[in-house]
């Protein structure tokens, strides 16, 4: 089922779901949805997890064949489980967890009629509370993702061509990311949020709102997809944001460099120098116990100084955060916005992404990725972080 | 909301949705899936689209700003549709159709608990109806991509160069693909299955079973997306199956051909010699009217007449199909496998893919993208068939 050496770090995960679990009173609790799979068994499978509040889990698989392991067990459909965990003697769980936010209705019903719980908890609220706190293990997966993604950052500039559109552009990196070792499939909490590898955007489709919850949006090529590059010439003066996923590692790395054809205008070179500053501030002060709303709000109040609000994470349409946890998912927690609870804590990782709209000139700004550590925050993803200027 | 020329077929849409409504008793149909919203508004948004039984939808975005149209309504929340209902002196409705396969359990309860319906229908399963016959515009764009995704096989070729991997083989279709216009992303029915633009399988990774419902596997890069090629090097004597998605025109053409490194076992050449023969007797007897059971059994039958059942549909784990209908969806109806009810009816159309993995050589076999035509089926995606010999 999972390579031997892996068993020390899934068992912390499962007694971290397990410790969730008494918390809340849940007996037992089953996950199917890929990315908690891929957590809690350190590989994607068709099929079920089951874990009870006490004792080793049980997987539950319909493909692939050939799977083994202690409590691996084949099933055709999930009203097997009952029957298999009858015929252990293992009795039912009266009070479960099930991913609520993830699987359909209709999956969600069909389990509750097998297992018929009193009470049924959401497995998603626990599963992405656990995933927030990164082991030593998965930091180094980030870790190896950050190197990877600097290193394809690091060539960008040879792969531009005057007179490229910015999907052209796109095209080379993309290809660049996938001989870096780039798996290229892109995962994102929630049904309705889309996009393919990242995105590269240039001049003023920086400004074209998006109907997702990316920090910048971009029209993209297509109505069924849009999101990203539109097929705007690079030409000189435009600054061009090159924001791609690092799916190395089964975990995502998120990191921003701004481009420009020659120079652009001084309003984008200022409202860069202020990210910067922004991002400089932030690391200055940000450690465990630290509010993620106190650092949204300190960069709030910065470009609010600076006179640049209206530019400030978007133009037409703007971002409500500056920042956002992730791992497995693109959008996992905390998330750095105005109303957010949560407190920086050891072992969070998340991506900063200070960003301006200028219009007529396109998007500067940068976006690292943070792993949280006991005394402040470290950069996963160093590379200089100016404007780099691209031949006219 | 969507262009004035798309009026007349989104019109058409809406009341095969309505017809179906009325049949089932269902008073409202709210949708909010990307895929559902891009079939009714031809474009995809973050909101909700609400279609009474009789009369023209509503629109409610919460995001891109800017739509504009005939009942387009801004909303922060769904709490608000109901209210704007209300104002607009519209009763809310006492059944409605809500996306049961698609939207999560936690999103279901929260719709249910705003609209209060005495009954919820399965939108999903009429969208998935609806959606599978195809209009004269969405044949249009289907044969678009077909034109592209053969227009993109013809070259690949070019890319192959001695000593290259499978992934590195990829990269290049992959990067062609986008070159012509691919828009990458790739979308499947259902949570489970993930892949990144198609696969590129190669020699006995064929045979690695993988956890999704494709009819081939491939072990991947990596265990978070064990899917499609895995790094094999393409040596004198494999055969390698490219099986990339059309992502064109939002609608996604489907189409395998296979390379062989110098030439392959005979073993081989016999299998894709078979599958081509099964293509030709498909093609002979599918038309409206026709059992997609019928069809699948008839390839069992010449597959079991010669012999080469194990070989078929995968060898380590065989799919239990050799057809899938195809849409904004890779797996839409109807689906040729031994237990479907589908008749084959004018204007689907499907992938037909019979293909076999031959121990220690590779897949080889067809794949096609047909429609269903008032007296027969047409291939989109035209192109030699036979296998292409690469220079060792």
């Amino acid at each position: 089922m999972f390579k031997n050496e892996m068993l020390p770090e899934l068992s912390n995960r499962w007694k971290a779901i397990q410790k969730e679990m008494a918390r809340q009173g849940a007996e037992g609790c089953l996950l199917a949805g890929n990315v908690n799979l891929f957590y809690v068994a350190d590989r994607v499978f068709s099929g079920y997890f089951y874990l009870p509040v006490e004792g080793s889990p049980f997987f539950f698989v319909k493909r692939p064949v050939g799977l083994k392991g202690e409590n691996v067990y084949y099933i055709r459909k999930p009203e097997q489980i009952a029957e298999i965990l009858a015929e252990k003697g293992i009795a039912l769980p009266k009070t479960m967890m099930l991913e609520l936010d993830e699987l359909s209705y209709n999956d969600i019903t069909r389990l509750q009629s097998i297992f018929t719980p009193e009470q049924t908890f959401n497995a998603t609220a626990v599963l992405r509370k656990v995933r927030t706190i990164k082991s030593a293990y998965e930091i180094g997966l980030l870790r190896h993702s950050g190197l990877l993604h600097a290193a394809c950052y690091s060539e960008v500039p040879q792969l531009y061509k005057p007179g490229m559109t910015d999907i052209d552009f796109s095209i080379e990196i993309e290809r660049l990311f996938r001989q870096k070792g780039a798996l290229g499939h892109f995962r994102v909490f929630g049904q309705s949020m889309e996009i393919f590898m990242g995105s590269v955007i240039a001049g003023d489709n920086a400004d074209s709102p998006s109907p997702y919850d990316f920090a910048m949006g971009g029209s993209g090529l297509h109505s069924s997809l849009p999101v990203g590059g539109n097929g705007t010439v690079l030409t000189p003066g435009t600054a061009i944001m090159v924001d791609m996923g690092g799916t190395f590692t089964g975990y995502i790395s998120d990191m921003t460099r701004v481009f420009s054809v020659g120079k652009v205008a001084p309003l984008a070179y200022d409202a860069h120098q202020l990210a910067l500053e922004i991002q400089s501030d932030i690391v200055a002060i940000a450690k465990p116990g630290v509010a993620t709303a106190d650092l949204y709000n300190m960069a709030i109040d910065k470009v609010k100084k600076h006179d640049l609000l209206p530019y400030f994470m978007g133009y037409s349409q703007q971002a409500g955060f500056i920042g956002h946890g992730i791992g497995i998912q693109i959008n996992e927690s905390p998330v750095l916005a105005p109303r957010s609870k949560e407190i920086l804590t050891e072992g969070h990782i998340f991506a900063l992404e200070p960003k301006f709209v200028i219009p007529g000139t396109g998007a500067v700004g940068v976006e690292n990725t943070f792993v949280v550590n006991a005394d402040g925050i470290e950069k996963l993803t160093v590379l200089n972080e100016e404007i780099v200027e691209l031949p006219c």
